[in-house]
Order: structure tokens, then sequence, then C-alpha cells
């Protein structure tokens, strides 16, 4: 299930770091990069309680957040230096309560495709030092090739 | 496919209020829960640069806490007075980019259960005045019955 | 949410039933498409005991069949003379079991995008002449333009 | 992701098997009940022309079906042995064409909860003996305790 791939731009590591600083809402959660490997990426959200719904636990759209963008960090790794990426769709099962310290997600690219990519997250929340499972999804990436991720498109549809 | 529902809690929309207040996520963002009614529930959250993915739009992990956040709220306001409402797992596909000034996610109820309800939400993005839709989602939501939206369950499990 | 469509191929009528008659699981499970408009389809299967399961009520695969088929040839309508159609994903609730004579499957584009096409479906049972709620689906086609809907493409890929 | 479950009934295996017999449906596509452990199950469908799409491949209908009954099977082996079992929703993503000639489905529990419970499946297609990922799927459960998986409950409701 976790195939070996092979990246289209040597510069995917670096690629993805500045995608990712480029998203402010990540800044505003606190979220970290924290690895990036082919078809895989894994992302930190520590604990605030500006991200809590109604119990004082983490706030399902974080965690959803955190699945969605490791999903498409992990699908980005794979595609070509001048493409550019949008999720498609995702469908996340929440499977624990966000009790702890940090969220962590990691995604895995199940099937890189010519224009969709196929990947499955898992995000785990950390308590007292111990990983739970919190939640798991799958989602549809779509690459957008010859559109600098940079570029800002006013009225731009997604596929 | 927008059937009548009863309540049966009288006071579900000051319920709803009050839990949609306790959640900090959701002053963080700005959110706004502007229509509760028996299965139907209208959230809005304007447009802030610490909002945005890469391009300066709203962030995907915006559109599905809106789409979530309402699905739920649709699904509380038909549940016991003394129940708590959790997310079981929803599905969203992104649409349009969302380019615009305001978010508004409205969620149906399709199905209230005796243990589970189904919503539809749908997230328009408003542009220039133009609402445009952004995300639809059909969400799975679980009643705990007895169980205080206020308390604060530590190692709580989620069904 | 159901807009008016434009259909690009005058034949789209005909395009679909060729095509669902070309599929012998349609004869098997004896599905009949029922209607088909811009954006819109409808297809009816009957009660029979080969399509149950352990409780002799429609099997949930004949459900997501239907649902998908819809869907599908939903979308399908929308599309170029020359195009042909394939299912990216889907996502199903079950609302009520398969308990009655005929399951009917509605399907509404909700976006059509010049790749990726968007509709729900809405699954009903009839008991008595009664229809009820079965299941509601979502789901995401891919247009393959220039690739015969007859056309058997061995070692074909999806996307 | 594959933790180790302890079944609450000893006869789990035959259990999985009496219900899967019980499924008309199953007989109707000629699948076969390969493999049943705790938390996990293995499901063959044999190619035939009465199963296939406008293509002559698998139809998605069939994917679907296998899917989402080795995640039923998977779940329902660590059901308490007076327990029923309904699927509450899935989602799938089609990722080869079926193309080859036979279907293996293969579902694990990700986990089982007190009431819900969550699996992932994998459906891949041989062909010439070589295995391919043709789809995969994540699915919700729902036990539903002291309903016997015999009974046929006339107006039953799935939850």
């Amino acid at each position: 299930m976790k195939p070996e791939f092979k990246v289209k731009s040597i510069n995917f590591k670096r690629k993805v770091e500045e995608s990712f600083n480029r998203q402010k809402f990540m800044k505003l959660i606190n979220a970290k990069l924290v690895d990036v490997k082919p078809g895989y990426c894994e992302i930190h959200v520590p604990y605030d309680l500006n991200l809590t719904q109604q119990h004082g636990f983490f706030h399902a759209g974080i965690i959803s957040t955190v699945a969605d963008n490791a999903a498409g960090y992990a699908g980005f790794s794979l595609m070509e230096e001048n493409s550019s990426i949008l999720t498609v769709e995702f469908k996340l099962n929440l499977i624990s309560v966000g009790d702890g310290e940090m969220l962590i997600g990691k995604s895995n690219v199940l099937k890189n495709g010519r224009t969709l990519t196929i990947c499955r997250s898992e995000v785990f929340i950390v308590k007292n030092g111990i990983e739970k499972l919190c939640a798991a999804s799958q989602s549809t990436l779509i690459e957008l090739k010859n559109k600098s991720d940079k570029a800002k498109k006013r009225g731009q549809v997604y596929h």
C-alpha cells in the first residue's frame, strides 16, 4: 500500500515548503511542516485554546485542515515543477476526540495519476506523549499543469 | 428533499447559539451564526488574509469548517435538550476556489434518526455581492444522549 | 441547487441510452433507464430475491450501483459527443433499509466543469407505492475527451 | 494501522460465513468469502460478462459491492454473537479500470467502537495473475445489539 514514487521535480521539498509557507492560515494555527518525502507529508499543530470546539478539544475543522493539507502536500511532492494543485474532494472519519497537546497529520499517496492523485491521511492526537488515532481521511487531488502555485488567479475555477 | 422537522427541545435555538459561542475556533475565524431553524443552520465567515491558502483565497480548511459546523448545528437543532453531538464523518467536494469577500455555509438535515443524523451542506463564496457554489458536503452526526454539550469529558471516545 | 444546463451534444439522450444498454450488469439486475434530461437521470430496479442481502432486502451493492449509475449518466448527458466518462469517486449514506418492491435512483448535476462533474443522487425505496428516502450520495465524475464510450481499451487507466 | 483485535464471539468465523451465505446477491455474482480473521475480510469475484459496464470491464457497482461487503464482514467479525450490522456510509475511489479476470476485496478495521466501526478496504484487479490496486474505500458501520442477523425485520430503520 506504500509504493515507492519517483519525483518529477528535484526541488520537490523546497516547492512544498514554499507553498506551505505562503498559506497564511497555517501561520494562524501555528502548523509546522515536519516532514516531506516523495508521496508523503507530515504536519503538526500544537494545542491552543483558540483552536477548540465547545468541549475545549481540537475543533473538527482543524483536524480536517491537517488531514487535507497533509494530503495536498503529499500529492504536490510528486507533481511537476510548474504545476499547481487543488483538492477536488476529501472524506474524513473522526475517530477519537481531539483531546491532547498536539495533532499529527500523516498522509501517503495511494495513486499518482496523470491528472488525479489519491491520498490517505491519518491524524493522531498526542496526549501525555502517547499517539492515538484521531481521524482518517481519503482525498482526491488534481494537478493543474503549467499553473504556478504562486500566481493568484482571480476568478479561477477549480477544475 | 427538505422535510419539516419537529424539535425535541423548545430551547433549540438558544442551545445551538450557546454551543456555537463556546467554540473558541469560531471566534478566531470571526464566524457568525446567522440562522438556525429546525433542521437548518447558516454560518458566515468574512474574508481575512489570515484564513487563506497559497493563492490568497479562503483555505479549504475554513471551507470544510463552515460546511461541517453548519451541518453539526443543523442536526443539533433537532436533538434532545440533554444531548451532545459529534461529527462521525463528512465528505466535501470543493467546487470553485474561495475567491471572494465572504463564505456562507447552509446545511439541511436529510434524515434525523434515533442515533444518527444525515445532513447536506452547501458553501457559497460571495464576490462583489454574487453568491456562487464553492463546496458541497454530506455529513453523518451522532447524538450522545444525556451527555451535556457543556461538560468537558477528558478521555472521551467519539462513539 | 438545480441550475439549467446546456447540452454539448444534441444526441445526448440517445448517447446515454446506448451506453446504458451496453452495460450488461444493468441487464442482469433488470435496471431500467426511465428518464434522461440535461444534467438529470433516473433509474429503476424492481425487487428480485437475487438482489438481496442477509435480511432479504435490496443489497447495499445494488443501492450504490443505482446511485452511481444515475450520477454517471446525469453527468454524461452534459458531455461532448466524443467523450467517455468514468466515476472518480462517490460517497453514499444508507438511510433506510431497502425493504420494498422497487428502487428509484435520481441524480442531478451540481457542477459541470471542464474536466470534472459533481452530482448528487438520491435513492428511494418504494413500498406499497410509497417512496421513502433510502440512500443519498455525492459523486465526482471525469470526462475523457475524444475517448469513445464504445471502445474497449484494454489496460486503460482511469485518470 | 493494523491493530490486533479481540473477538467478542468465538464463533465469529461461522457467524460471518452464515451471514455471507444468506446474501443471495453474493450468489448471483459468484462472490467467494475467501478469508475472515478478527477485523479482516477478503472476498473474491471472478470475471463474468454479466458483471460488466459499457467497455466490458467490471462494473463500478460490483467493485463497490466487494469493497462494502468486505468492510461489513471485517467489522462483523468483531461484533457480539447477537448483534446485527448495517453499513452507515462509505466512500470509494475508483483508481484503475476493472480490466482483468478477478476482483479481490480486502478490508481491515481501523477502529472498533462501542456503536460504530470504521474500516478501510482495497479492491485489486488481477490480470494475467498480477494484482493491481483498482479501488480504495473508507466505511462506517453500525452494530445493532440484540438484533439477530437472521431475522427479517420488515419496516426496520437503519439507525
